[in-house]
């Protein structure tokens, strides 16, 4: 990605699909002059900042001047705008095509394609934000729930940069002392008091790993619990997926191997976004598509975060609940035995499926898919698979893996400074290693950044933004 | 739908789904002061229309007051708005749950949810627009094409209204004549020349039958051509698909019965847009979810517009191919027999497949989807089976049924008229059909309306718009 903050961008910064509003925007030093070339309104140029104006985007054409919508296009003048630049918004019909053709004229006009998150990218280079509240944009639009809408705005507002800051604030004061220290190196002196110092490295790590556990769950609140539903076939997995979502989205049958593709629907319960994904289910069949769909299966029951394993228990003995935990290899995650259909077996006992360190009370659960009973006791242990106690959602939680890598090599470095001044090693070496941890935590709000860097940060962002 | 344009609606007037800005849009006399309700920022109410501003929406909570968002507000007050009412635009991050949340805050606070289509009939109620270019919105929102774009954007600014409007306007001074005769109708003048109300209604008849006769093309543009691949089993209908849209959209595979639902996709051929719809391959089958499938194909030929009738010629006799037309019921639908997997057979002779007045040169190509021979000269074939002469696309089209109705009422009218004239029939009883005719001319700009009407054209929108 260029870094060049010389030319013009532009691009569509709506969702794609019909809707009665699109819009775009560009952001650069021609941003206003360059739509005064194709707009018919008031002259842009001498408009003061935040206006907005109506008027027409028009093409030139072979048969004379086309209108392309009718618009009204809104301008900021930097530094006051989001990227610090001159931008305009051009607020268009909601249609693909115009948006499209719109941005068609505008590039023909000298605008320059944005690359996904220039936008911002433009906004952090100009001081707008720093590089973590920076990212929080993007996991502020991908927000999907009230937990992790609280993060995102968290961050994007600077919280968890101010804790950062202030950390790394201290560590400075004291790297000071000891570059001091280097400087007076043959008098022998101790400017830098080596016992505070030890006693702020651990207050140090104490904060840098609680954050760094947080990120379990930051994780997991950011993307979604992936929640696997897996079992045999006609175990009445995809009546499950209808009954948690309360609607008819997967092709039930009473016809077993109905599933062939992964169905995937999201949720939220009780503001934790989870990702439900009802597969094929697993038997041996002859059928090539179905088996497919098997090998799929599998696949998603590795990579689930939380497998729900189903049972018809009006035809599945423990001993095949056991071998099939077994054959899909589900010991090794989280997961919950559900044992379906109790409707058709009244009298059943589970406890007879219990086994020690497997299947005990707190992971199984009785209930009927179709019948939609314990359906709401199922989404409470769900949803306290992933969050225990709600002190958890209090603390500042660490949602984006680049922190975490960050802290962690945070973490080595000071945990090298402890055992640096604890070895007696000279203050050069311990000077190094202070320096690899500022370093490490200016990387995360960007005080420290490189090419390589933003440009893996920013690449992620949706276009537009 | 509440004709009421006293209270404050609100909605999300951009497209569903993740993008870098989502825009929340009010409407009403306490569009602005609400929102300086949750707004922390400058105060809106006092500042100036078509003024942009940042702030912060928050929400009162138990916990105090949260932020939902940093947004920019653009206001807008009547009548110089698209509504022709106060006006707020709130440019928030594009999450649906942001958007969502500020929706609901809003609503709080007395805004009510807008119906579908209720701006743009705001807009129409306060004389901003005429009732066909408030359609013409609707239309211009759904245009993916060239063709569609085109057609909506001439009748957003009034091509075709214009063109009624002038017709309506002849006809009602010579109504007003006729009326005039009434009035003396003891006296038996005739202040209305009858052999100039003759030609008059002779040149309108013609005027309407041609805008009614380009409804059929108008309304294929706009909802695209419906085009159904159909045929036997393995005849190559999903690789076709895939050929026409140059990507891997259908699962093919060599089993017969690999298609079960029925797969639609669009794409534009010379600024026109066709939805393909690839079906199940025809034939008995004992798989039930297969023969679900067949049914469903069926039913798609038989609402086609165009069928692309698909055989696999290296096993499809002459006459399997003409029993399949037969029993598709194709023959009566505008159809093209392709030949596929010419590449299998070299020697073919595609005449042997000719049938008088069924198949012939001008509706059979051969083909290889699998190595896409022929695939570009069968694009233009499929256009040309809409647009024979590009001519047909200078002329105002027709493009919305409602309007297709009203002007076949105001030609049977007009008829009645000029049967009235020749049948030497009392002018009141001319006079009466003259206002049929202007009714119904009167109905398509709005000039005349009811309740009844506005609903059933609005909640066709979008909401938001």
């Amino acid at each position: 990605m260029s870094k060049n903050v010389n030319d013009t961008i532009a691009a569509i910064s709506t969702p794609p699909g019909q809707g009665a509003i699109g819009v775009i925007r560009l952001s650069g030093k021609d941003a206003i002059s360059l739509v005064d070339i194709c707009f018919k309104g008031k002259k842009l140029s001498n408009q003061p900042s935040h206006t907005a104006h109506f008027g027409r985007i028009v093409e030139q054409t072979k048969m004379g001047e086309q209108t392309i919508d009718e618009v009204v296009v809104t301008i900021f003048r930097g530094p006051k705008s989001y990227t610090g630049e001159d931008t305009a918004e051009i607020s268009c019909h909601g249609s693909n095509y115009i948006l499209q053709k719109v941005l068609q004229v505008l590039i023909s006009h000298g605008a320059r394609m944005a690359n996904p998150g220039e936008f911002t990218m433009r906004a952090f280079l100009h001081g707008k934000m720093d590089l973590s509240q920076a990212e929080a944009v993007a996991d502020l639009i991908a927000s999907d729930s009230l937990v992790s809408h609280a993060v995102a705005m968290n961050q994007m507002r600077g919280g968890f940069s101010g804790e950062i800051k202030i950390l790394r604030q201290e560590l400075i004061d004291f790297a000071a002392l000891l570059e001091l220290e280097l400087d007076f190196s043959e008098e022998d002196v101790e400017f830098a008091d080596r016992s505070k110092l030890i006693l702020l490295i651990q207050k140090l790590q104490k904060t840098i790993r609680k954050l760094m556990v947080s990120f379990e769950l930051g994780n997991v609140i950011k993307t979604g619990i992936a929640t696997v539903i897996a079992g045999r076939p006609n175990a009445g997995k995809s009546t499950l997926l209808n009954a948690l979502l309360n609607e008819e989205r997967a092709i039930v049958s009473d016809i077993a191997g109905t599933t062939r593709d992964t169905i995937e629907e999201s949720m939220t319960i009780q503001g934790l976004t989870f990702r439900f994904v009802d597969t094929a289910g697993i038997r041996d069949s002859k059928d090539k598509i179905e088996e497919i769909g098997v090998q799929k299966a599998l696949a998603e029951i590795r990579k689930g975060a939380l497998i729900l394993y189903m049972a018809d228990v009006s035809v599945t003995t423990p001993e095949m609940v056991w071998s099939d935990l077994e054959q899909f290899a589900i010991s090794g995650s989280r997961f919950l035995v559900l044992l379906n259909k109790v409707d058709l077996t009244p009298n059943l006992n589970p406890e007879v499926y219990f086994k020690k360190n497997l299947i005990e009370s707190g992971n199984l659960l009785t209930l009927s898919a179709l019948f939609t009973t314990h359906i709401d006791q199922l989404k409470d242990t769900i949803y306290r698979q992933v969050i225990q106690s709600p002190e958890m959602l209090d603390q500042t939680i660490v949602a984006n893996a680049r922190h975490y890598e960050a802290l962690y090599q945070a973490d080595v470095s000071l945990s090298a400074v402890l055992n640096g001044i604890f070895g007696g090693i000279s203050s050069d070496f311990i000077a190094l290693d202070l320096r690899q941890a500022l370093f490490h935590l200016g990387s995360i709000t960007g005080e420290i950044s490189s090419e390589d860097l933003l440009d893996s940060i920013f690449t992620r962002f949706c276009i537009g933004k």
